[in-house]
């Protein structure tokens, strides 16, 4: 069994104490135990800030060096509060249990476990504390970050190479809800839920899981059950297929990008090429992409990127489109991204039809648009988008027994 | 060039930058430096706070885990600082550096350094900072820390191993002084010191300089200078000879210890290693021991130990005197120790009635007494040790030119 705990879970002595706890119950009923935990609440942000009073550049390396102290303190406490309720509990950092990541710092990934430490330790009768969120490059022997979240990638990965049945991931809230419920005051907690909506909902904007966590459950096929450390009742299970699928499993939003528009761009071959690959080059997210029809030999290309990209993203941009001799660049960072997530969308049509009616009834204007398989994102203004979850919410009936299409 | 900045010198951003611009000028006149850190003014503190605030217990591998996050903040910080003034500079742990030690936690001595990442660093051009305090067991592949004051350590054995010109220690004050300038307001700077002095000055109760870090200059011939961080000003140097051989270099004062004595000990052959064997297997660090002529085929055994040690000093003391069949055990914790420090010592007589002929005139009364070739040590009241140092410091007219034991 991995479990993971979040910063908020370890926030301080009382509630590390809580987890000890927790730990302790299921290690106590026999099961082997590996933990996987955070930075003490808002450590990381902490040290954030502290680097910023050093330092206005980027030192992706050092930031490194430094961010994990924050899982360090957070698992070496656990570690004491364990081994005082009778426990036998080691802490190993990520590089020691033998999480390997790609060299890239603040972003790396995770391309392997090498977790004979780890393994030796449970051998013992030792519950197992690792630091979240970080790793080491076998290469160059640095230690690395996963960025933000990566603490769930990190308890799935190493669920995956221990073959554990499941992995718990802890958290403050009550497990994955059909909405933001700090929107949608009456939105539901979804019992279960397939990997793949899962990772339409979190890249949609649902912050309780990280996607690249989902993705390793999927591949590995290890069931995830996000659940409270505050109380013992069940989560969201997020695993291969699930009993029921509806149409529309939850609505997510994101307000963290912002919208990019490059007008009047020459329609030839190779244009898009020339804007998005120094785009990816410069390590910008882009997210959304839409390219209209053209008229008179020239199109306008949109497209979304997190806001904390900005400045880097106006700038390729403003480069990218002189290289290719289009008109001009706009930035908009007052825009909104709003999602309807279900694997019932597979063979459920109408559903796109019936967005696009309730956004509109309530005097919303679709910015861009783009649909996967089981996912239908909408751009709209950033002061509309509460109101467009609650509509989409409603109309749907989202989480509730008479979903509906019509 | 090693230099070693202490908690102080780094305490916050402000004082971060100014460290790494000295580092910088240190490297821009073409000097190869590395470079030790402590953690962040009351880091350590703060974690062991933390500690106890989630545990009441020992748990000594993870309390090295723990702290030695303090390290890795300041030098990751530190090295962000550096690269911000165009000095390539990059951070290693204890265990990057090749820091090894022995297993026991807290209190791991350095017994060897495997320095080749940190040479390849530095033939790159860069400034190297490691991570003061900690260092690894090179079979168990533990993380462990050196002590307090375990930073002067680091810095010394990387500077013998490294065969560096010199070693400085960077603090908050301007050097070692003749006295403690709190209680002796006109102590004055000591410009050069043997390794032998500063030893006994260190263990004398001088806690401006480790005594493990002296011990490694000594026996690796590494000058070591103690200077401020705030100001250039030549510090004190420490070193094999000196230009003069005072009779009194310094005199040192110390309350951080208790006095325990074991009354009425049957006088056998054996009997003392009865009583400080089993207080050095608890790894109690007795200091003082003294013992008078016995009376009637007993007599008295007192020692010192370390206040914080008090109780588990009492609880083995207590034991000790029952299978010894001594009377009972006193402790006393209002005592101070005094020290007379100077190589010159050696070779005048008289400076001990001297010494008890000024604490007489203070009316100070002597509890107990030991010597060294170089230093007189009492033990006094508590309350009367400021006076003593004083006393002392004029008498022997300590730091002026006129130094007289008449």
């Amino acid at each position: 069994m991995v479990q993971k705990y979040g910063g908020t879970s370890v926030a301080n002595a009382d509630r590390i104490r809580n987890v000890a706890e927790c730990i302790a119950a299921t290690h106590s009923s026999g099961c082997e135990v590996v933990v996987v935990v955070s930075a003490m609440g808002h450590t990381t942000d902490d040290l954030l800030h502290l680097a910023r009073e050093v330092s206005d550049n980027d030192h992706p390396r050092e930031l490194d060096m430094l961010l994990t102290a924050g899982e360090r303190v957070a698992m070496a406490l656990c570690a004491m509060a364990l081994r005082d309720l009778g426990v036998p509990a080691v802490s190993l950092t990520g590089s020691q249990a033998g999480i390997l990541t790609t060299a890239a710092h603040g972003a790396a990934e995770i391309v392997g476990i090498r977790s004979s430490r780890v393994r030796e330790s449970l051998s013992e009768g030792r519950v197992v504390i690792v630091a979240g969120f970080q790793g080491v490059d076998p290469d160059s022997k640095e230690v690395t970050t996963l960025g933000r979240g990566g603490s769930d990638a990190t308890a799935v990965a190493l669920a995956a190479d221990l073959e554990a049945d499941e992995c718990e991931i802890y958290t403050d809230v009550d497990g994955v809800f059909t909405a933001d419920p700090r929107v949608v005051p009456n939105a539901r907690k979804i019992d279960e839920i397939t990997y793949e909506e899962m990772l339409e909902l979190a890249t949609g904007g649902a912050r309780v899981l990280m996607p690249r966590a989902v993705e390793f459950g999927r591949r590995y096929s290890i069931p995830i059950h996000v659940r409270s450390s505050f109380h013992g009742r069940p989560g969201t299970l997020v695993k291969e297929d699930t009993m029921e699928e509806p149409i529309v499993r939850g609505v997510a939003h994101d307000t963290s990008e912002a919208k990019i528009t490059i007008h009047a761009v020459p329609d030839n071959p190779g244009v898009a090429a020339a804007i998005f690959e120094p785009l990816a080059e410069a390590g910008v997210n882009v997210d959304m992409i839409v390219q209209n029809v053209s008229h008179d030999g020239v199109t306008d290309i949109s497209f979304t990127v997190p806001n904390r990209q900005i400045d880097l993203a106006r700038h390729v941009s403003n480069d990218a489109a002189d290289d290719v001799g289009a008109l001009r660049v706009d930035v908009d960072d007052n825009i909104a991204k709003v999602s309807l997530v279900g694997a019932g969308m597979k063979t459920e049509s109408g559903v796109a039809a019936k967005m696009f009616r309730v956004l509109s009834s309530h005097n919303i204007n679709i910015e861009m648009l783009s649909t996967s398989l089981i996912r239908i994102s909408c751009v709209v203004r950033g002061e509309e988008v509460e109101s467009a979850v609650r509509g989409l919410h409603e109309a749907f009936a989202v989480g509730s027994d008479q979903e509906t299409v019509r």
